[in-house]
């Protein structure tokens, strides 16, 4: 490390993003984007935009905010619009922990978890998932703590019914619990309605995903009003026009079709269930995914042995290099053809 | 301040953005946009790329690297695109301050300097500018730390020669040197050429003011690679696909015509002029500004006064409560028109 480098990171490793290849055409089953493109509208709204970049977006986003509130029947006091998820994850980190609040999350879920405490040079905790990769809630009775639970979690795919959520909160009311929901729409339930009642709860969603603006950069957090104050303090402190003008007038035309995006999201869960029946017939072990992906093990191609193999047939899927999970894989639910071509690919490898 | 905030954070003060307006029509000249729309080309290839959000966008934006380098005369290693040049700046300020090496840098500045020290909870010391509001070099004699010099300063508006720099880089050899060149083009120097020399240079610039991109957050720095691959860790450790595709595809666009922004750029300059020569018989004090804004002062309008009367003619300028400069004010160049609207609106307000 150079003598300029800050004492404070020079251990610090940062995340890892998947595989973004620029040269040979591969199917990309290892990010969890949407194989369908933006909702009809978008295009021409942000073409129309591009006229006002001259001038700076409107840090508040106040009417992507509205018509956001409308939909999720909260108030645009409810919201604050962030740099894609990621960024309302990391005021959650910046804002509501500290040397007294360490941040709690399980062993296994985003890997950005620790990243954020490592930047923010917070403390954490990692509790281990049960042995079936599940969330047991009693595990977290008497840890003190910022707690961020992905739900559904990634990369196992399992949700947590909100009934536990709500337990969680009640049982943690002195600390905030993150529920960060970048999966839910493929299959979870969403604990927007609860932030009402609980003071303690941030919720914490993406555009990214189900919505097909993974390339755009577009989240959102919805908690009590105070806490979405608590973050925007941390946002006015950093980069307070960070959802710029394209991505709120985006973000606009997507709402106002999102019967589109429901429709996608539809064709995704059943995509799922194919390729999940397919993909057993196989012999592959899975967990009850709620969302845009699979994560899987195979006897014969276990972890980074199929992430490989794979690669070779011009199929990228996601490998961790972690403990516990060394023998699975996640594997994005494309389109149906694009599984298709994965379950073809399988079939061969499995016969070579 | 609620039981869930950051400790960390109870006295802190986030950074005030200027207006923006959303309902009666004002002539804006309070935040520094350029009064032309951006590129020909921008909104064509926007639009094109749009049906691509879908996937994520590269996080090492490597066309646009390529493209920027190219115009710079530098390599693609020299530089990081970052969400706009407030970013590069934070970067800069977690990458190369600690305990032992505060920020430093003049008490009257970019007022974001403070914020990101604050909010990265790193020590920092400002130093007094010169009675007649000048960066004297010699001032910085032996104070240790990361310096941040925006260049030309803001909200002065006065330039220092690339000597002087060079001279501070070899005075400080242990030290970062940070030049924030978002002004640069409307008649500074730039420091970019120094960067293959001086392993302690980090350049910043920015997308918004000359190449008329305000609403859309793009900035970039220039250093030597190390320096850096040592911002990058920061980026990769918060939000590696900060730089969406649209920005991205807007960057290119926007260098492949970059003839117009030049011209823009030429326009501001000689609107300068004439506001200026305009003001200063109307009994205007003024520094000898080499961005696209003055900083003036009028006897029978000091400060705020003169910012709540212009207000009132429906013309929005940009007054700072901060010791020293209260009785200053900062007024953006707008096209022609809008400035002969200004000048006639103070013509009144003196008249009257």
């Amino acid at each position: 490390m150079s003598p300029y480098f800050s004492q404070r990171y020079q251990d610090l490793k940062a995340y890892t993003p998947g595989e973004q290849p620029k040269q040979r055409k591969y199917i990309k089953l290892n990010t969890n984007e949407s194989p369908f493109p933006p909702a009809p509208g978008v295009r021409e709204k942000v073409a129309e935009e591009v006229q006002r970049l001259n001038l700076y977006s409107d840090p508040e986003s106040s009417l992507l905010r509205q018509k956001l509130a409308e939909r999720l029947g909260i108030g645009a006091e409810n919201l604050i619009m962030t740099n894609g998820s990621d960024e309302a994850l990391n005021y959650a980190f910046m804002a509501f922990c500290d040397e007294e609040r360490p941040a709690v999350f399980p062993d296994i879920t985003y890997g950005f978890y620790p990243v954020f405490a490592r930047i923010n040079r917070l403390p954490f905790r990692e509790i281990p998932l049960t042995a079936d990769f599940r969330i047991d809630p009693r595990d977290y009775d008497g840890i003190p703590g910022t707690l961020f639970l992905a739900n559904p979690n990634a990369p196992t795919g399992l949700a947590l019914d909100l009934d536990v959520i709500e337990d969680l909160l009640l049982r943690r009311k002195e600390h905030i619990l993150v529920v960060d929901e970048a999966y839910v729409d493929f299959g979870g339930e969403s604990a927007v309605k609860l932030i009402d009642r609980y003071e303690n709860l941030i919720v914490t969603r993406t555009f990214s995903k189900s919505r097909s603006l993974a390339g755009l950069r577009l989240g959102f957090a919805a908690a009590a009003p105070e806490r979405i104050q608590e973050m925007k303090t941390m946002q006015y402190s950093t980069n307070p026009y960070n959802v710029d003008r394209l991505a709120q007038a985006a973000g606009i035309a997507c709402l106002e079709a999102d019967e589109y995006n429901l429709e996608n999201v539809k064709k995704v869960c059943e995509t799922r269930s194919w390729t999940r029946a397919r993909l057993e017939e196989m012999g592959f072990e899975m967990t009850d995914s709620r969302t845009n992906f699979l994560f899987v093990r195979h006897p014969a191609f276990p972890g980074s042995r199929l992430r490989d193999a794979l690669r070779e047939k011009g199929i990228l899927i996601r490998w961790f290099d972690q403990e516990r999970i060394r023998d699975w894989s996640r594997i994005t639910i494309g389109a149906q053809e694009e599984m298709e071509t994965l379950v073809h690919a399988v079939q061969q490898l499995l016969e070579e």
